[in-house]
């Protein structure tokens, strides 16, 4: 067995470097807006990302061997050291005092998690607020993807990078040259973001809020600018939030083939129409039970399916405290937190294509004990889905279930109860946000341990990554020679 | 594709009325010995039981076609059926005056769960109280097991039904004849009994109470005679509770190969190895954090080993209430109540193997990530681990969340919140019976609404039977002609 390559990964780190740089250099334009000293801060750490990276990468690979180990370690170690450099400015601007703390909020932001340690944002500056969302969206399409669609990286490894930092039970291609997708790809994310910026200003929102709102909402992220999220906006603001929460926790496939003109063929998906028939059950049920709390149907409906689509889309966007929401509602919420939003969207958390892939299992098994003689494949979109998929797929739901418990018992070391802990990891593992219990859909991350802590961006991280990236960087078998 | 053969379900189940006909003149000898008139209804239900049986078995069965899906269904109707009439007794006799209640209770005995809806235990008769724990004694080998071991029922269907009721990914026969096989089971289940009665007995228990927690111990149930459960006996006794539950835990095929004069293959089960793995190193986090709390740490063991052991084997007896115990140990026993006893025990829950099953696809999946052309298969014991096997195991993990999951929202429609409803469920659905949360292990089920009630009951049948034949039961596919 050979060993790993380690100079390829290093040269690809390199570049991660150098694309934090660069994109540490946009906070320094709204620095130049407001002129806020701040800039002197991001522009320092740019510069410092673009002379290593620029170094670094002159010490080319000696082999370019990359199988999908590599593909997995070098995306795990590209997330964990862009966390690293991207928390230096929350630190060395004084306003995130604890490096911990300002790590957190990183990775909470590339992971699209948006659960924060802040109990106060509103005293950040606008430099610093930008950055904060603007890793929402860096984070959303994913870190390589953007190396891939950006820089001259050519070779075997672009699609091992690709599958392992791409959402989902199965990556495809759009069109055969990896680096073409990831610029098809970030080429509607980037349509998606303006039309969500332009839909913003119209409704009569800022133009600063507009996009840092954008960046939170696109990437799925939920990092608020006010302290009170996105509950003191007008209903016509907030519905547009649910609109393209919901529009960003589709699959992107289903935009190219609309782009190519196939819309027959994304509207058949049947991951899309589980994904809406979920969001749509989910939000009629808790209107149903909400009701009481509004002044009329409408008004809860409007809050039951902004909150459904925050969850399930796993922004996490609050415009009511549902923390204080009946105990049914609560429960559909925190279901909604496990299943997530489909593959190959800017979503986290288990996908709906897992979740049908599954059910499809489980139906399966079920006919076969009751008719051992019919052995069924399992189909998806009328494609036959492969027993690797079926496999891996299966194994997911197990290390996902051991990921998950095992965080909570870490978390139980802690002083939060049961409620909160359970959730918490829920809101972690599936980058949402938001938890319930004594913490609550209001509250801030800010009291629990740093050990707590470090069990929580492992979470984040694992669950933005889908587990595996993760686990193969902590497996000794990875590092034997 | 045939129809159901409903003429040998319909003769199997009458059989199942007979045998509960027998098994409820047991609680008539108890009304003889303490001249308690509750033997009038025990005895009139028994008749009862036998005049419809023996009537209804002359009714021969058509044809002898018995496949995995009549296994399957006879063996759930056949719980339900037990269950119904089970519950009469206690209904009839007025010492639990609804007759929801009184299924609950009998379901709870039978599936060796222990959970109960009565807030005072102590008010029952000998009779009554007797029949309750040995329902737990029935339950805990499996009822068609029983019909097997004593009654002349021969063909092709026994093994059908053994897989059906038998807990465990993977049912071997002992012996070549199932009838063989299941007397041998039983054999080992009354020797351990009479072993447990007997060291009761010599620790100073009277002989009534020595009988009746002897059955709650050996079918790993849980109810017990007083309303401080084993709290107030001395800790010798306590100890041999301890022994007698972990004991019981164990797969009965391992006492047949020491039997057969094979103890050393007997040690070598990985499943074994685990299991006893897991009680020690939980029972020592668990001293470690709960120390402070007793004189000594001999004391904070003898209660960290019982709740362990109780937690794991699925019993369900209390010594103290770990209710109030530091979150960390709550925790660690919740997750005992996912794991549960291995297979072919009397105990419930996931089961060792499937636990160790699913670490070894695990395992497995992550080295095929880090190196793919290494393809390799799960053994266990020094055999391969079959294909069917493996999916079927995942296939329950995935089935079993899915399940697990729909109860606590079922639940979340009642008055509790989210940790009680979330223990009740893995209490229930594990056949434990103590929960946290609200409730809490020292409390009843008798708050739950009659909805709650009948989620709670399919999940405790769903939980013994192992979900498929109660899940097939309510499957339209299974009744179509």
């Amino acid at each position: 067995m050979e060993s790993m390559n380690h100079s390829i990964i290093r040269y690809i780190l390199c570049r991660v470097i150098e694309l934090t740089g660069i994109l540490l250099l946009f906070p320094c334009v709204i620095a130049l807006i407001y002129r806020e000293k701040q800039g002197f801060v991001f522009s320092g750490v740019a510069a410092g990302c673009l002379i290593l990276g620029s170094i670094g990468k002159r010490w080319k690979a000696k082999s370019t061997v990359f199988y999908a180990r590599e593909g997995f370690v070098t995306v795990s170690l590209s997330w964990i050291v862009i966390s690293l450099i991207g928390a230096l400015p929350f630190y060395l601007t004084g306003e995130i005092s604890s490096y911990v703390d300002a790590i957190f909020e990183t990775v909470s932001g590339l992971t699209t998690t948006g659960g924060t340690i802040l109990a106060d944002v509103e005293t950040i500056s606008y430099t610093t607020q930008f950055w904060r969302c603007f890793t929402h969206w860096i984070g959303g399409m994913g870190v390589l993807v953007l190396i891939m669609a950006i820089m001259p990286l050519s070779g075997s490894y672009n699609m091992h990078l690709m599958r392992a930092e791409s959402p989902g039970p199965s990556v495809g291609k759009l069109v055969p040259k990896v680096k073409t997708t990831a610029m098809i790809l970030y080429g509607i994310y980037i349509v998606i973001t303006f039309s969500a910026i332009i839909a913003l200003c119209l409704s009569g929102l800022p133009l600063y809020e507009s996009v840092t709102l954008t960046f939170s909402t696109v990437g799925t992220g939920g990092f608020g600018v006010l302290n009170s999220s996105i509950a003191d906006y007008p209903m016509v603001t907030q519905s547009i939030f649910t609109i393209f929460m919901i529009l960003c926790g589709v699959n992107f496939n289903l935009y190219y083939l609309f782009l190519i003109r196939k819309p027959k063929e994304a509207l058949k998906s049947e991951e899309l129409r589980l994904y809406i028939g979920i969001l749509l059950v989910s939000a009629i049920l808790i209107t149903i039970n909400i009701r009481g709390d509004f002044g009329n149907l409408y008004e809860a409906f409007h809050h039951a399916i902004f909150q459904t689509a925050s969850i399930m889309t796993t922004t996490g966007f609050i415009t009511v405290d549902f923390g204080k929401w009946p105990e049914f509602s609560r429960t559909i919420l925190f279901l909604l937190m496990l299943v997530g939003a489909c593959a190959g969207s800017t979503g986290g958390g288990f996908k709906v294509s897992r979740l049908l892939i599954m059910l499809k299992s489980m139906r399966n098994e079920l006919s076969y004990v009751i008719h051992p003689r019919s052995i069924k494949k399992i189909h998806m979109d009328e494609h036959t889905v492969s027993e690797v998929v079926i496999k891996s797929t299966q194994v997911y739901v197990m290390t996902y279930v051991t990921v998950y418990l095992l965080s909570v018992l870490a978390l139980a070391l802690d002083k939060y109860d049961f409620a909160t802990n359970f959730t918490a990891v829920a809101a972690n593992l599936n980058n949402i946000g938001p938890c319930l219990g004594e913490i609550g859909p209001t509250g801030n991350y800010a009291g629990y341990s740093i050990f707590s802590k470090f069990v929580l961006m492992f979470d984040m991280l694992t669950g933005r990554l889908e587990l595996f990236p993760m686990l193969i960087l902590f497996s000794p078998k990875t590092w034997r020679r």
